[in-house]
């Protein structure tokens, strides 16, 4: 690793020393494309709504009751209900960074930040549900309050507002916030940690703010103590807030999917600012195990509804996944950390299949509604969520504009403000491009010599990515390109400036050479559509095979087939290939176009069933009416777009599957 | 249906009319075999170890707490541990009617009455978690305090007193508590229903008993009033309680498993009385769908974790099966009321079913610990549950002895000690014999002719019924056996008094004629194993095959592997028969004996994972060495009482499936 020297760069995350220097958000500018769209729709709609509707549900109301002493009879949503605003305002700072300048955000950030700061207590304590008169007292329920977790927002908001903005009021707020959090957790203090991990990121990030190394010892304390049995063993077992097992000795991520990862992502940080390897090599056991026996395709993670959990090794049921939008977020900033860390493309590639088949998944085109679990296979069709109450989080038919427990909008919000730091990074040697996007970086290489690219994509729809030099130094230096892990199986190419063109391998394609502006690097990724089949030990969807076309996962929905048909209707014939359908890959949309499977299609209607779904093998039932078809396929992220749908990821072959491998 | 002319039998059902006549506890006597050594660890064991740990748990000192006014700060477990209390009086009063002259268990009857007499309020209001000073109101929490449930449990404590032991103090209290009820909830009082169905069948069962009419019209009430909304739209919606489609209207069972068919069984009883045929038909209608489309191959119902819910149609995941034990006793409760109610054989099939394959999986060999939740597969050894504290209910590797939520011990006692009632019927034509074990049945037919049988089989081992006729009118009537739905696809036979043998298809055969002492029916049911497929519509195990035998459904467990190998290596052979293991059905423990199963096993040990379970059609993960092997399965009910195991019921094949039909 080395060192990075102090520079006033806007950085969600910035390591004081990793194997790649991340690029701030005054360094790489979106500027067009599948991400544009998404983070334009986010900036206008998406804040507003979220804003709008914390208010009309009484959550920011909390922070004036508390300063006005009606609190204990008033307190509107759960016990984490704070977290939504600060989280809202890291979202706000992020995007007015980027945002240019409009300076309504910053009147925002302000307005809010006037509503919380009486709330806070003279000690730096600041929760709406616990401490006052008639409440709880402060951290008596440390399974379930959610205290920490509360402060750790408000830390990540108190950072984001002095990388974006300068420190301001909420830097302020934040601070005392973790001073407090230090004084009574600290050394002599309470000895436990938080039943939801997230302060230990938040304070990691504080110390790289501020230089104060108690932040992060006061974050690596949280993460040591982990796993010792501090907190209750509820009927989730202690593994629901990973407190079964101490971070440095498992091996894999279990119970609630969001607090793991969340956690994951602490204990890298905690790691690299501590140059403790053992502890990363520990949290890179765990994502390599989750990665390989407990990962949906689509990225996503948690199989379980009850506890919000992962499933044992290989239980990734479709029609049940979980996979949160916060698990997704959390995902991305677990892998982004280690590809700071290591500088592997692996993380990049999960970040990618995360970022657009989970967190690209969750809001609607119009950003007024979203995804809390992302389902792989839905078999009713659902009904429209009321536009004007909190849905339940778990019901996955249609995206709702609100949820009682609504961690996702707000999550969703500040990823795709920090989006464009998650494209690029630069060491010593040159410019690192993990993620392909419409594009313009401008940072300094090592001796503050220069470097601007712009780069030009029709990703994910297309797999060109053109890399332009706009500046750069007089001697050698290196571009690398990520060259995805989906292109295995096919050839994907890169051509360098003088046109020469050779035959790249998933990992990274390096050109190292003197650059000069005008010069041009170019990678044509094989974005044909796939086929993709699953583990043999993946139980939940034996039988079956999906669709993949670049980093996009396809799926079958009822609004794509014939009246009356539902995607369980569906079967498909992997002895040929799948196809763009006629009008080829839809462009204009930017979601990544239509595919063509050949299959069979079940006549429609509610055939009357067996009395008992169980007989005799060789009395198999009464073949039914089945029709060739083609049966066209859409991008994942845009399922439910279209109103009420069914849908499958994994569909049934009409013919039997290879012989079983013996696995 | 024919009225049932009132009589003095010993009778957990009793309807006034009915197609089929219920027999009494002093009518059939279950003298040997599977059954009768269930019972008997049942009265010698389990009663005691209820008792034992609703004392150590606080249970049932919530009472005596009660009593001394100090309950608000004293109370233990959780708002319906009342219910345990009552569940095991009445288990203990129907063992103690079977239980010939020893009189223990009725001096502890008495001795838990008396603690909980002086719990009961003057007006009848008895639970010890509301109503008084420092305790939430009566009735302030429809949907989650059980508090009806609770009374529910009482009056049919109290009418199993009644009935097996006469009117006692414990029927007084019973009667005041639904003289409570009434008065709360009738016209003019609350119009809602409690979050938890039950009182409804408790309430028309006290109707029978005392012939007081407004007992069943209460419960008419309770059963009309739900699907109205009354109760509040929680994170599950109203389904979770059957509180979103009024009974008459619903299609198919949903929601929470437990509540939804006890609700069922008290619609059914309702109808019975009242004679209301629509709601009967719609009873009918919610059980065909729900046996066609949701329920497991065991007779499990409940597919989710996370509300105890049914799932949609074919969500039917193995290793996530619920199937809670209760909801196993409330199946079978609900498919006797049907039996009796239309004389249709397919309830007692599935009655069959649920008896070998949940209820009878529940309990140790030891009758000391229990199954709350039956999985149909285990991918990982459990833990060895803690002796001496109570369990979480969902963790289903091992047996554990006690629960936080402990309705399922108390439950299946309860069923155990009424077991003989469910053996046998009568009408005007004759007797039925719907469950086969050693057995002395004697009744009266019309008229008031004695009828005595004896009944000898090795079921559920082998298929050998013989019933012997012991006294018998001296005019034609009519013998009528159950020949199971699962002898399908095999013959089944039947041999009269004379020797004449004929084949029986599955529904039920009779024999007419004028019988004398001596003579004998004989009924030869096909018992070879067979292999089972599930319809294709459930995608949680496509591709896979279960193995049954007579009505019992087996499991490979992995400690009849060889060392270190676990059931998921196993893929089984379906092109060969499954046959009896050499020593042949072990007939001694009365289990059912083992079976061969031809197959491969998977080489053991953690072998190295891809680094990403989905990969490429056409590029196979390299195959593993698997060895031809015999894999022998044991029956499902045994499975975990020798140590932590891994298994399965349904196992993937070597061989591809036959093609698909499109369904």
């Amino acid at each position: 690793m080395r060192e990075n020297t102090a520079r006033p760069a806007v950085l969600p995350v910035a390591p004081t020393r990793s194997r790649l220097r991340p690029l701030g958000l005054d360094e790489v500018r979106i500027t067009g494309g599948f991400w544009a769209r998404r983070r334009r729709t986010n900036a206008t709609v998406t804040l507003g709504h979220c804003r709008d509707w914390m208010e009309r549900a009484g959550w920011t109301g909390n922070f004036r009751a508390a300063a006005e002493g009606r609190i204990h009879r008033d307190r509107r949503g759960r016990e984490f209900a704070d977290s939504e605003t600060y989280k809202l305002l890291e979202a706000m700072a992020w995007a007015a960074a980027g945002g240019g300048p409009d300076t309504s955000l910053d009147a925002d950030t302000a307005a809010l930040t006037e509503v919380i700061a009486p709330a806070q207590d003279p000690d730096g304590y600041l929760n709406t549900a616990f401490g006052r008169p008639g409440q709880q007292p402060r951290y008596s329920d440390l399974e379930w309050g959610h205290e920490l977790y509360c402060h750790g927002f408000l830390i990540q908001a108190g950072v984001a507002q002095a990388r974006a903005r300068g420190e301001g009021e909420l830097t302020k707020i934040a601070r005392r916030a973790a001073d407090h959090v230090c004084a009574t957790f600290g050394q002599g203090g309470i000895e436990s940690v938080c039943g939801h991990p997230e302060i230990e990121t938040a304070l990691v990030e504080l110390a790289r703010l501020t230089g104060e190394q108690r932040y992060l010892h006061q974050a690596a304390l949280f993460v040591e103590r982990r796993g010792h049995g501090t907190l209750a063993d509820i009927e989730f077992g202690r593994a629901y807030y990973q407190d079964d097992t101490p971070v440095r000795q498992a091996t894999v991520l279990r119970g609630h999917a969001v607090r793991a990862l969340y956690l994951a992502a602490g204990a890298v940080d905690v790691a690299v600012e501590t140059g403790d390897d053992a502890l990363l090599a520990a949290v890179v056991r765990q994502w390599e195990n989750t990665v390989a026996r407990r990962t949906y395709l689509t990225g996503g993670m948690g199989s379980h509804h009850r506890d919000e959990a992962f499933g044992d090794d290989f239980v990734l049921p479709p029609d049940r996944a979980y996979a949160e939008t916060c698990a997704g977020v959390a995902s991305v900033m677990l892998s982004w950390r280690l590809l700071l860390a290591t500088g592997e493309p692996r993380f990049a590639d999960l970040a990618e299949r995360t970022l657009f088949n989970v967190v690209a998944a969750s809001p609607s085109e119009d950003g007024r509604a979203f995804f809390y679990a992302n389902t792989l296979h839905r078999r009713h069709r659902g009904t429209v969520p009321p536009a004007d109450t909190q849905s339940p989080r778990a019901e996955s038919g249609l995206r709702a504009p609100w949820f009682a427990v609504s961690c996702c909008p707000t999550n969703v919000a500040r990823t795709l403000a920090q989006l464009p730091a998650y494209l690029a990074t630069a060491d010593d040697h040159g410019v690192q491009l993990h993620q392909y996007a419409d594009a313009e970086i401008a940072t300094s290489l090592a001796g503050g010599h220069g470097v601007a690219l712009r780069v030009r994509t029709d990703y994910p729809s297309g797999g060109h990515v053109a890399v332009r030099i706009g500046r750069a130094p007089a001697h050698p230096w290196t571009l690398s390109l990520r060259v995805p892990a989906w292109t295995a199986g096919a050839t994907a190419w890169l051509v360098d400036p003088d046109g020469v063109r050779r035959a790249v391998a998933p990992g990274t394609a390096e050109v190292t050479r003197v650059f000069r502006p005008g010069d041009e690097v170019r990678l044509e990724l094989p974005v044909a559509p796939r086929w993709t089949h699953p583990d043999p030990r993946i139980d939940a969807v034996r039988g079956t095979v999906a669709v993949e076309r670049g980093p996009l996962v396809y799926c079958a929905e009822s609004v794509d087939l014939p009246v009356g048909h539902e995607a369980d209707a569906i079967r498909v014939d992997p002895s040929t290939e799948p196809e763009d359908a006629p009008a080829g890959p839809d462009d204009a949309s930017g979601t990544g176009g239509t595919v063509l499977v050949p299959g069979e299609l079940a006549a429609p209607g509610d055939v009357p069933d067996d009395a008992w779904p169980y007989r005799p093998l060789g009395l198999p039932a009464a073949p039914r009416a089945a029709d060739r078809a083609g049966i066209a396929l859409v991008p994942y992220h845009t399922w439910a777009n279209r109103g009420p749908s069914t849908m499958r990821v994994w569909l049934p072959t009409t013919q039997p599957p290879t012989r079983s491998t013996g696995r």
